[in-house]
């Protein structure tokens, strides 16, 4: 598991400061979008709340490809928590620490971070998942997943250094191997990163390097299943396969990896594509935080609630998003991974922590769903329905752009996104395409960076 | 010397991969100001241009300090080296590459950088400087730095990692000293941090720590000399230390720091002060490259140029901006180190580049002083006009803003930077207040960190 730099060095004391109130201490998992409109909607209630997460930010994922592909900055898709949480009037204490959760204990009634214990009234667990290798380690270390800005930037200084790289190289294939990207899974965020690349291998790179040769830039999509867009309409996936190809991505369906040198991946068709870059977009699984009990755990490491996003036997404890599997006779699975899910789980438990609190009902909870989309690049995206329909292209593209602008964390990373768009549309210019190395000051501060 | 990670990985191979071409090549070394304004001037040539560069990336050094507190994202002080040689109609053929220059090897035309050895018919030295610590190691490795983009981001972080950790402090004395900062240097780098930082300490931070009593922070500014803003007028100096006081900052002059162990500073009065942040702006040093001539070496290690940044002593070689000391009797240690010099020296070199290609006389360079400036904060800042007329405020405060923006490189950045100013202008809010921790995916990328 990824350890942040940011607490590792501090001891492990016995208690985490929060200073003790004499009212219900609410301790939420995670500022993802579950935690997050949980959070606004307690605003309002006479409780203690306290959030946890690895980061001091918001990361709106959704974007993440943009930074990875160096469309966007990275500071403009995240959202300091602190801020996020003091806005509006608040009625409520709100604390926030830079922490990981390293176990519930929840026959006690607490949890053990890295910065020492947490005694709760009531837990939410809104900690999302992560990148589901299945168990390949040798994937795991060589392959980029994309899941966290830290991720997209090292995506993106990878990228641009093996550019830099291919233009030294001794050998043809030497070189093809800098310039090839091999992305696997079709899922939305296959399909968006494996768009950007495409995007940026016809329109920006070959300006960027005239020394190299674009046509040898192979763009591989890797899918284990036979179609893209699994979760969306067949038309959806069809489009979206038409998309790619306009922007040269190979396609390689009911075809999965099996190994990964970092020099050369693997196929289970017996092709071996040179590429030191791999993305995995594969799955995800959650991302589980050891203590509960082990009838509470569905596969895919999701916990298992009510429809009050209640744990399964835990009365105090609830779990939202990702990593909640709301098992009903309609979703065996519960509902799909998706943003749209977490965010109206967060603000239902909202109201229904604010109805318990008053002694009053709690209401279950009720998807509604919004439709579903991806983008592939310049005026071309996919949306769903809710009823199923399904339209394409330009009109789908705009709608795209202005429904995650309008989801977006602040105005003004609302207005600096809509520019880097606007100008990289009628530019194609990329210009965040920087390769911005770290600076580590000690041997202490090195040791502690998580691999 | 700070090796970037980008290219220590590959073999020293004998030979810089660049086409041979039956034109003059001429190879400049930093893409700063004054290799930026050359390399512009040189696309009218008919010649063959290399630029080498430690980063990908131009860096707009006066605002690094925005960076650093949380006031811009990075990606909007730097502009991609490749798109900005690319732009325009080249006559030239232009190359670059990331690299570092380790040896100068005059008598043999030749540079040794760590990508390979690189022939030139014309060198043009444009590194720029670097901080000087005056061999202090321990201040060295742990005090902060704030020339590169890199430093700024670790100084972010820093920061407001700090914060986080001091909401944990066992005792006051160790919270004290998570909270303050203490900047050494009265320049205009010392006073624009101790400025920027006042600022958070009264608008930003109070309002994300409720936790913490923000009249504990202290912001201690050291300066060895006598004066604040020692190459500007007298008036600017009282100025600035009357707009810094406003600012909460506490100003030690005519004192210097003796010792740093990364959580007191001991200053040569005999104060000790609690603070685990230390941000050296003392003074700064040639970034020189070993081979040249002793004699060629001025103090401060700047290279000693004639009237047409010529090399003393080789007919061939070229040194502008920072590094350059153009010695004559009104200047006996040559131009200080500022960008409008840097960025003259480039223009009038690249006019006499193509002069001596197409075998007309050069001329001297002249320097036209536009005078100087620096800011403090909102709506505080000194100008000083080349007649030595001064003023000072809220005038000189826009001023200093219109100045910046017009010489930011690309209208996207242009944009963004405006955006954010008046965004956190009317606010009181630096949204950039991000921890982002970096990700070493392997452990050969960990090892090449620098440190």
């Amino acid at each position: 598991m990824l350890v942040p730099a940011t607490n590792s060095e501090l001891n492990f004391t016995s208690e985490l400061h929060i200073p003790a109130a004499n009212k219900p201490r609410i301790v939420i998992i995670g500022g993802g979008f579950a935690g997050l409109e949980l959070s606004k909607k307690l605003r309002s209630v006479d409780a203690q709340i306290v959030m946890i997460d690895r980061y001091n930010f918001h990361t709106f994922q959704p974007l993440l490809y943009q930074v990875a592909t160096a469309g966007l900055e990275a500071d403009a898709i995240a959202g300091p928590l602190r801020k996020v949480l003091k806005s509006g009037n608040s009625k409520s204490d709100f604390y926030f620490r830079v922490a990981t959760v390293r176990e519930i204990q929840y026959d006690k009634n607490t949890v053990a971070t890295n910065l020492g214990m947490l005694r709760y009234d009531y837990l939410v667990i809104a900690n999302g998942s992560k990148t589901n290798f299945y168990g390949n380690k040798s994937i795991e270390e060589q392959a980029f997943a994309l899941k966290q800005v830290p991720q997209a930037l090292a995506i993106r200084n990878h990228l641009l250094k093996n550019f830099e790289k291919a233009q030294l190289a001794e050998t043809i294939e030497e070189q093809q191997s800098l310039m090839n990207v091999v992305i696997v899974g079709g899922g939305p965020t296959g399909v968006e990163v494996a768009g950007a690349l495409g995007e940026l291998k016809l329109h920006v790179l070959p300006k960027d390097y005239p020394e190299l040769d674009f046509r040898r830039m192979q763009i591989h999509l890797v899918e284990a299943g036979n179609r893209l867009l699994n979760g969306m309409t067949d038309n959806a996936g069809k489009k979206a396969e038409e998309y790619l190809k306009d922007f040269t991505v190979q396609i390689w369906k009911e075809v999965s990896v099996k190994a990964f040198d970092g020099s050369h991946v693997e196929l289970s068709n017996g092709m071996t594509l040179p590429s030191t870059t791999l993305v995995w977009a594969a799955g995800v699984t959650g991302n589980l935080i050891k203590g509960l009990p082990a009838e509470a755990i569905l596969q895919g490491n999701r916990i298992i609630v009510d429809e009050y996003n209640r744990v399964k036997g835990i009365e105090n404890i609830f779990a939202l998003g990702d990593i909640a599997a709301m098992v009903s006779e309609e979703h065996p699975k519960g509902f799909p991974m998706l943003a749209p899910v977490a965010m109206q789980q967060g603000k239902t438990l909202g109201d229904n922590l604010k109805r318990m609190l008053n002694k009053k009902e709690m209401k279950p909870f009720k998807y509604f769903d919004k439709g579903s989309m991806a983008t592939v690049g310049r005026n071309r995206a996919v949306v769903d329905l809710p009823n199923k329909m399904s339209f394409q292209g330009f009109f789908a593209w705009f709608v795209w752009l202005f429904v995650h602008l309008m989801f977006i964390i602040g105005f003004k990373n609302r207005f600096i996104i809509l520019t880097s768009w606007v100008w990289n549309y009628f530019t194609y210019d990329h210009s965040n395409r920087l390769i911005i190395p770290t600076q580590i000051k000690s041997k202490k501060e090195k040791e502690e960076l998580y691999v």
